[in-house]
């Protein structure tokens, strides 16, 4: 069987559309799945989604946002607004989670768990039970502007989610010469925000990144 | 010393602003603290915050975003839209927690730690010794729905948490009838939503609440 090759995600963490628009603009041909980052989100409301999926509907659109409660209210919103996935955070409750996921498969959505902050193996397993098949592991970007760097326990925790039957997205200021690190793990999806977004020339940086993966995954 | 008396809290939980203003404008002159819920937040996004200040300034205004990452940006975002306090998400990272503490700092605001789903001791510790003074002990919504009802835990996690020295604000599908469960504890704020929003008369409806308050804590 031919190995899938990672997707790469562009994260939207802008703080209007006009701004989005800016990146997607120049990018949308060039990336698998269009994140609505939470800073999107918050800034401009679920019209982010729906007007991002209206733009450009043959990409996954990603709604992220880290539902910690009333999990069958917001990913219908989400998945009203063409959502194709949307993230729940980590320390949801498993009903919470549960909802999440009924509404998805009325809409034939995804649900990832969204790894930022505390959450333990325990809950791994419990959410593998509930039926969730993506989790999100995210160096925090709070994490990272305190200096914490990709390190081997986040290659063995990514390692072992993939063990458990996880499909995984890798996020968290990934730059381009961070993948070679992960290689070794069938990563599900790269997300790249500000390395692509803030790059002197973004199309360029995108296709770096697919030429990338695409030689350490190929 | 004379007591203060537990705040009251009106949770906009509303898919759009119409339909918050419609409870608003009904009830505002009743409450203290005018929140503006996760789902209001998803829906509209942080002018939602904006606006809800603008029509309502004398009331505390607070944008449920619950920060998960981020916490410098989207609690400026928050505050920037003149929110007086926001919440984080009880599995940030510390870095996010302290983040949107600097933030809230600079504009006279506070940041309260939501406590859905999973969180431990040790992390309510480390709150406290990076400053944060406000919790919001939430009974989930999901959790409600699966039937779990308010108990001796629940009681016990609130008093633990008082006697830490936080101020604690209590919800999660709170009734009228729930308020004497309460009542040997210095609860800051109670949280009112659908018991008040969905009321016959959402005017009387706050104000028996406020009624209960006054007798069972002045």
């Amino acid at each position: 069987m031919k190995k899938s090759l990672p997707l790469l995600q562009i994260a939207l963490d802008n703080q209007s559309m006009d701004d989005a628009y800016r990146t997607t603009r120049l990018i949308a041909g060039e990336v698998d799945i269009i994140e609505v980052g939470t800073i999107l989100c918050v800034a401009e409301g679920v019209r982010a989604v729906r007007d991002l999926k209206a733009l450009y509907p043959e990409k996954i659109v990603l709604a992220d946002a880290k539902i910690a409660d009333a999990g069958k209210i917001l990913s219908r919103m989400c998945f009203d607004a063409r959502a194709d996935w949307v993230t729940v955070i980590c320390c949801a409750d498993i009903n919470t989670i549960k909802g999440a996921l009924e509404v998805a498969k009325e809409y034939d959505g995804d649900v990832q768990i969204e790894l930022t902050g505390h959450w333990t193996w325990q809950q791994a397993q419990d959410w593998r039970e509930a039926g969730i098949s993506q989790v999100v592991y995210h160096r925090s970007r709070d994490a990272q502007a305190a200096g914490i760097a990709w390190g081997e326990s986040d290659i063995s925790a990514i390692h072992r989610l993939s063990e458990m039957g996880f499909k995984v997205t890798v996020t968290g200021g990934l730059a381009l010469e961070d993948l070679p690190l992960f290689s070794t793990i069938p990563v599900h999806v790269f997300i790249a925000g500000r390395s692509i977004r803030d790059a002197a020339d973004p199309v360029d940086a995108a296709r770096q990144f697919k030429a990338s993966i695409a030689s350490l995954w190929g």
